[in-house]
């Protein structure tokens, strides 16, 4: 099948996509257009709909899946729609959502596979006994199967923080051998929990944006208090040490507190130092994979925004 | 009645005082010698020791009491005692704690009413549920009538974080008049709340110490996990806007989280963001009230911690 | 009376404004047009006037006065005119200053009134009669009447300045009982003085601008060369101790020296270390209201440029 | 076999050791002294010698390995000696390198092995014949199986560099199915030779010094000259994209130049900005787990130098 | 003869010029045009051309040669260029590149001279063999007389880098009586080859570009390996004091590596030190002269993009 | 003449010198003891007094001048005096200051000649009025023939601040003719008027401390004060332009505000930016010099104070 992204300059698109963004303007001849940034699961892409009724303001919204006919054009050296034609999908279009935004590469089933025996694998009770009840309700799995990992920098599609745990994991796992001093199953469960709290500082999977305690308390002491929320159900004393030790993990992961990117504490643990440059090297080689996957062949440098400089394709 | 800090160069101290430090040497002629920090009310000395035996090390520790019979010498510009005489205090001497630490000089139980009065003026039901409920327990209150704000730096004395509350909450009063984007009762919630974890981040109101939650969690953390246990146990929603609104005044108050001074987020809020600087000023004025309180007559500048700078006495 | 910012998309205006700013460009068609950026007390509006004259190029300025007839549309989702016909304000429309541009919702007579008490209270002639002499010439009353407390961040409107020192003497008042190592008179002639110097930094209160000595010397050093003027003109000696505190309290009131905000040099007492906090709280609460107050009832974050980050309305 | 750390207070110390650093004093009967920091594979202590005599001060050097008869003593909270005895080693003591200086727990043989693995298992030619060249000498493989990875911070004992060096291969082995856009080879390549310029950035393997050209030219530039100079031996084209690689990982592996940290250039490539991380976690581990194995039972919280704070031992 | 930036508003321009950018949109009538940037040796400005056909695109690219016929517009404060008609440049034009692109006002064999007498003057026999060497191939001779310092900030012209190094060589030569402590013939070879790694670095002297070595590696380094390549060539000691000087030099002349401006050591010599600032001065003396130089007579203030803020013209 | 510092190990010193720091101590047999910085033109050393009596410490002060017998002994790798025999300098003793203290080695005489010869060179009337008005009174051609440039960092010795600005003087000279668009008359009134403000920042020139005044206002603003002292008495308008520039050279000497080196402005035009970085070489240079001047032959990595790093002494 072929998305958006797939098309060239001069090609016709017609394709189902979602609106991700509109702007509405008004032409010199006082007609008004919209630009408007349309998506699936291959990118987005911006269009231009000229001479926009009153009729189709009300159903072209963000969030609507609509199926365009239009043109690929060049414009500043990227390309862009202009739509001729616009309708809103209806059910019998049977359009899947799958089809419609980016979506990690990796099965979900196969990464909640690899999430549970992770758990199973773990020799602390209390810590297993944690993650077990965290992972429990319904509304914690639905979220964790489809929220991306952020908004924009890294992981920032479908599933896309499960996909980003199960990384963690599988690099804690292999690193384990070599640092002794790092505690395995403390370790664990701030790879699967670190990010936990984003399941609620982020507004829903599709169209992600902050939630209103996501931006006042953040998604870290968020994850904190799931966690003393959750041994607080489970009668597990708040002095435990690897309770302690497991929110400390979560609390420092963005590293040191004089950088300011936002830890509430500074690592103390070699578990904790660790983990931050793990989630550092996980989430950055994302981004850049994301970067350089979109670079054409004659492309040798592009910008990556994680880094805010320009990247090397290589040879 | 004298205290450590009134004695000049050349007089003889016969005292009572807790001994806050200690540290064994071994003199040229091989003998045992201690350097002891030595306290009062009044303040803190350097005192020297000569001569040590066995039996003396068994019984001279940090928080013991002592009454000492010394001289008082100039060493490197400070006074200094140098030890005669020295023996445990006993039960019979009925020595009281508040001659041995520093203390606030407003009456713990005057502080404790204007505390009171302050929560009893709250209009929300919730925030004043929240902020009853935390002071109930027998165990808070008490460390609450005795603990310092900090091991060091501001009100570091007995009763300091009650009086750094009520100093807090009298500001808050008198400006609030002026800022009617502030929101009153979350701002005196935040007053008395914020450093509440400090009640645990912290060892003992006699020589404080850092605890390893207080390490791992810090104050700002411990006290949104208070919070929120109240809120489960009073049956408050987590969503609740002004306990969101509370927590994050909480998060915020050691200012924008790229200074990289703790907080854990930025305050977003003109109650969160007027808190930090009140708080900046009770705390940096009560520092340098000591440091200028400290010097004699004749100095016109003295070093100020607080600042990392001179500060100067004025005229 | 209805004001720019009254007007709501597909209505119609007629109006008196201020030209604030103004852009020429030339359309597809090749007929030139304008982008303006238009005032009233109300705030500040972008419009669109197409097929541009010369005649009409003539009359249009920053600073003009002008009345159109326009239609208000939605552009990238703020509201935009669309400009059908302006002519230039005559005499006779007897426009007043007042309803052209934002002005403190405080008469100023009742703010300086307030600003000549607090002059009466001094208690050191000294200071007395440097402020008195600032004040008592014609040009200095007249722009501290007029003037804005700066460009864009805050107090940014028809004697915002004077309010701010009014605000600030209030909060500095109210707190002075709790830190008695304050120097009252000498923070009460900081708060008056402290900006003195944007009196010479701006061009004017209408459209301020930086001269090019605000440019050069800063309004700091400005200000300190105007109370030494006023010194040598009142024959009070250069070294005069509360001269020294209230000339390094302006020097100081934009924080440590280190922070890079422009101070000269850091605070050194009490009184200085203070006042920069209370500086900042008046001048940041005020930029909060005015971001607070532009938002709309569905509105719950908005973006605030003082704090470079968004800002929550509560609930 | 009994080393200097394993020795209590009070007890009574006969061994060999080696002379790391020396400072005279003169006592107050007029007679000289010496403050000795001591050190065998067990670590450093502070010694004093009393009663210095002209003959003494001849043999008594820094690398001088002596035989002392002294007691263990407490001073500040740390143990120090008191040389009763001390003379010269001797041929005949037969004292072995292996015993006086820390060394690292693996044995030098298998992490040679382990290189030498790694290298072969290079599918570039050009980088496998680069490192071959690098190691083919004697003097470098003599420094290699030596030096330490710095003078301090981490690896900081006999061939801790090659220890490093392994390490970071079997890290790098590990975590490279995850990240494929990081190229293999360059990443082997890196890992090996990132810190070959200290080699020759440090004057020698037992009580290592900066070298000159280390102080002006660094550790990072050298290494690139010495990769320069092989291609130039080996007729490989300087324009080479694998070299080139190769040498932006050497001169970006301290992490972005904006840090300060003494980068040449900032990561531009997956390859490179993992290979930062990687190093980060392999050093900081390893410094800390000197930190934590120099614990005593009871102690649960011990500076780090490499964090410049507290670190806890855990439970 | 008459250049672009000599045109004012209103008037008709025909010229040939450079094209230096280009980007392709599409109107609301659905017809193509370009925003061109056009440049000569008196600046650069925009130009639109309207209504652009298939053929047309083939010749209008970046470094291509045309003549122009169009309008100048004012548009946004700047004057802008409309194309009438539009050809490419053919070889009967005889067009020189000389009146294309800007230029450094010191003819370049003037320059050239003056740099071979500075050569000439060396009396350390390797330091003025390397820069001989250096000199003596004809691709870095012809790169030196054309290549500009850089992309955009200082000396940014036709044989702008060989003006800078002469330049540096005066003042070198005029302040090196004042600071006996300073190598005059290692400061003398550091004027010279402190930036010759920019010939690579940058990838064409009319429109340059980073390479990538350039961007890999960067000019400092690049420059430490010309000079390395060159005494292995001329059997240099690499351990000669002179040259690790000259190599120091090169790789501190960003400044104190703590900065964060590319320094890959800090400066540990006075001559290393001197010259860092020597070349701020020369850099940003240059930068704010073309600054002042393109300003009017009205203007009292300009943006200067080398220091981030706005400069005073003066009086 | 000998002086201290050129006394060996084991020597006996018998002169003169000053004391320019003084703290007390008492040894463990009770007695007390002084330690002493005494110092000539030559340096300054430590020295230990044992035994001291009551009347000795009477007239053993700092800035007192004393003649010693003592011996030279080595501590912690420096020279330091064991005192035999002291008393204080008599009339008769006829002890010169200038074999006292460390001197600029130019006479003051041929660099106050310079001066005025630049002074004369002027060719603005109005800036050299102003410096004439300034070096007119006796007061501060007394200060200027004696005081140093600093308390620690360049030039802190006897005329050294007359010795800085001459020399900046010649440098400005010699680099004027590659900048045009420099102000040659701002430039020499700011060499000559730039640290004027030190001459009341400090106390006095033996032993200078900084003065109240100092510490409140800081030189650059007291300097920019006594040129606006000056042109009021010499009825210049305050609006005069280059006394505008002047006092901008004067107040962003220190460079950029946001670095936080305590400049009042940034620099905004080329004269200010580029004194900026003349002080520096000047500054940096003459402590350089210092550094390099006192090491010994074996020598060749030296700590120097002003870079924060080791220097090296060269071949």
């Amino acid at each position: 099948m072929k998305y958006l992204m797939d098309y060239q300059e001069g090609e016709r698109v017609v394709a189902f996509c979602l609106i991700k963004n509109k702007e509405a303007g008004v032409a010199s001849n006082q007609s008004e257009y919209l630009n408007l940034e349309l998506g699936d699961r291959s990118g987005t892409i911006m269009a231009k709909l000229w001479d926009v009724n009153a009729e189709m303001k009300e159903w072209i919204n963000v969030k609507s899946v609509v199926k365009i006919d239009a043109a690929v054009q060049m414009y500043r050296g990227k390309k862009q729609l202009v739509i001729q034609r616009i309708r809103p999908a209806a059910a019998s279009d049977e359009v899947q959502m799958e089809s419609l935004i980016p979506i990690s590469p990796v099965p979900v089933d196969e990464l909640w596979t690899k999430l549970t025996h992770a758990v199973d694998s773990l020799q602390s009770a209390t810590l297993k006994a944690i993650i077990q009840e965290a992972l429990a309700t319904e509304e914690i799995q639905d979220r964790l199967r489809h929220y991306p990992a952020g908004v924009r920098m890294h992981h920032n599609y479908y599933h896309g923080l499960l996909e980003h745990i199960v990384s963690l994991l599988t690099a804690a796992q292999s690193l384990l051998p070599l640092y002794p001093h790092v505690d395995r199953d403390v370790l664990y469960a701030t790879c699967i929990l670190h990010d936990i709290g984003k399941l609620y500082e982020l507004s829903d999977p599709i169209a992600p944006d902050y939630t209103t305690p996501g931006q006042l308390i953040g998604h870290l002491v968020m994850g904190v208090e799931m966690v003393s929320g959750i041994c607080q159900k489970l009668d597990i004393s708040v002095g435990d040490a690897e309770v302690l030790h497991l929110k400390h993990c979560i609390l420092s992961h963005h590293g040191e507190v004089e950088n300011g990117w936002g830890s509430a504490v500074s690592g103390k643990t070699p578990t904790a130092v660790m983990f931050h440059y793990l989630d550092q090297i996980d989430s950055k080689m994302n981004a850049l994979s994301q970067t350089l996957g979109d670079m054409t062949e004659e492309e040798e440098w592009a910008y990556a925004g994680v880094l805010r400089r320009k990247v090397w394709r290589g040879y």
